[in-house]
């Protein structure tokens, strides 16, 4: 048992969360998996309707009492879009490649309404929300609390989360520019915004006084370890998970994360509208200078590919997201990966206590 | 005392190495202040001639007989470049600016001859010597070795790590994207190789067998108890040293790092020709679109818009280096500032181990 303040906090054995990853991933199963064995399970659902959430939540409480997490992007959404010729046309030569015929435009809404969304994390109550891409209105996160959950959200600077903590959040999730999938970043350039998690672990455990999770580049337990040390209070980690039998992620995910053996990640806006993290594959690399619709609409058009792709086993036009160490993914049970990661966690921590001499 | 098998092969009471900094901030002050107080003091003699580098050896030696380190930037210069004009130009308002008048093409060499620094380096036989921007032949590489030499390189990728290995090499420093200054990629694009510190660190410490440091983002003792987590044996900091009255960086420079609060630091290629992270100032957002010289040659073009800046006392035109946790610099003389590293170091690592429940 490795032990934090809000770890204990938390109701956890050991001071690790399975970061949300919306779109499929962080799957029910992976959930369950995760919040069992005693890390924090937690749900992306980002892209999922209110009845199917409530529906997930409630299969997990079926399988575990132990408490689990949810995560929505909390930004905006942009209304209709008039124009879309060029975001469709860059996309067409892979649609006709994988046999989908001429893209058509999307309609709004483009994800689900955040209210509704917001209003059955309410219903659900799980033990713990996060925010991603924007912060929440101070009444709400008050509102949140005072039904029995503890709030955090994402920050990529100290300005951000300064801000989360003066806005009464009880935790702020430092995103360093390890990490994979989307930038958390939601004031300012999210390109300004890539300080190593080193770097900003450090300094916003400096900046403020409520806990901090540190997130991106975390594999293993030296990596747990490592930010422990740093002042953060627990690890978030999404690409360790995602190779596991319980996660939602395609197999062609699931075999380029373990056939990597270098960081091979790029920043691409191209999958989503706003920028992520992920393997560089066809779609990146030939899609780098292409038009785009905003987020989450261009999310609409490319997702068809990415389904499509992932079906034929290809993983060109598959949204490979992944942190900067994704060569030490490995292929466990959620359960066993976790065990795994505390026996290492503590032998990295003793080994270090053991580095002083005298 | 924090041993490791490095640590104690350089004969250090802890595992800090200040990073080399060429062109002054290394001052043969710093050097001999760091290796007295029991870390590795480094000269970055990259820009400094045989002569030079052999009195500011011999100054050392006559204060402390602890080892030292010498490095140098071993990528090949550049021929004579001919048409200078629009680079020149681009530079011009700053010129006039400082009231240096217009500014002149530049002849080789651009930088001293780096076979004449190697030599120098055998007759001053410090305990160690690291490469940065290139690798060195595996016949420099033994030779340097037989004369009782340890020899470390710069990588920013798993590759180049491992390439040192094959090389020969003793040690491998991993230079993770928080890095202040030159980024030391030579394999492949250095945009393309800004991997975190975390990540890197933990990726190449299980890539080779050689004994890792970490450099990038480490500000204090907690940075370096989270890297020796990750498998580094020593940690490398190079801003951490910069505002000490021993380093010869400018007063305007110190300035700019003790007023830091944020990560502000850009990587820009306008001060040398190759990609360097500094705090942003007008000179890096003015330039980000200008033309510029190869590498070194374009540093002979800023040297004296640099030198009359911080001359001038304004930070508008000086090349701020520092590293992406800058805002965690304080203002100690070196064996002061190392005293208080292995405090912060020794109750980091006790700390984690404390973690540890049952």
């Amino acid at each position: 048992m490795i032990s934090t303040a809000l770890s204990t906090k938390l109701g956890l054995r050991v001071p690790i969360i399975q970061a949300p990853m919306a779109g499929g991933p962080s799957s029910q199963e992976l959930v369950a998996a995760c919040s069992a064995a005693g890390a924090l399970g937690c749900f992306g659902f980002a892209y999922t309707q209110p009845a199917d959430m409530e529906k997930q939540a409630a299969w997990v409480r079926e399988r575990t009492q132990a408490p689990f997490l949810i995560n929505l992007f909390t930004s905006p959404q942009p209304g209709e879009i008039t124009n879309q010729r060029a975001a469709l046309d860059a996309v067409a030569h892979f649609y006709a490649e994988l046999g989908l015929g001429a893209p058509q435009p999307v309609q709004p809404p483009y994800a689900p309404d955040l209210e509704a969304q917001l209003a059955t994390v309410e219903r659900i109550r799980p033990r713990a929300f996060t925010t991603h891409l924007a912060d929440l209105p101070r009444e709400r996160v008050k509102k949140f609390q005072s039904l029995g959950m503890l709030v955090g959200g994402a920050a990529t600077t100290v300005a951000e989360a300064k801000h989360l903590e003066s806005a009464g959040f009880d935790f702020v999730i430092a995103q360093g520019g390890e990490a994979g999938g989307h930038r958390g970043t939601w004031m300012g350039d999210p390109y300004d915004a890539l300080t190593g998690t080193l770097a900003l672990t450090r300094l916003v455990a400096r900046a403020v006084r409520i806990p901090v999770v540190a997130a991106g580049g975390i594999m293993d337990g030296a990596g747990i370890a490592a930010v422990l040390a740093l002042g953060a209070q627990a690890a978030q980690l999404g690409t360790a998970f995602l190779p596991c039998p319980e996660s939602g992620a395609s197999q062609v995910h699931k075999d380029a994360l373990l056939a990597t053996e270098e960081d091979d990640t790029r920043i691409t806006e191209k999958f989503s509208g706003k920028p992520a993290r992920g393997l560089a594959n066809r779609f990146i690399r030939e899609m780098a200078d292409a038009p785009q619709l905003a987020f989450p609409a261009q999310s609409s058009i490319t997702s068809k590919l990415r389904v499509a792709s992932a079906k034929a086993g290809k993983p060109d036009c598959v949204a490979l997201w992944a942190g900067q160490a994704a060569a030490l993914s490995r292929k466990l049970p959620a359960a066993e990966l976790i065990r795994t990661l505390e026996q290492e966690t503590i032998a990295a921590l003793r080994a270090g206590a053991a580095l002083v001499k005298e």
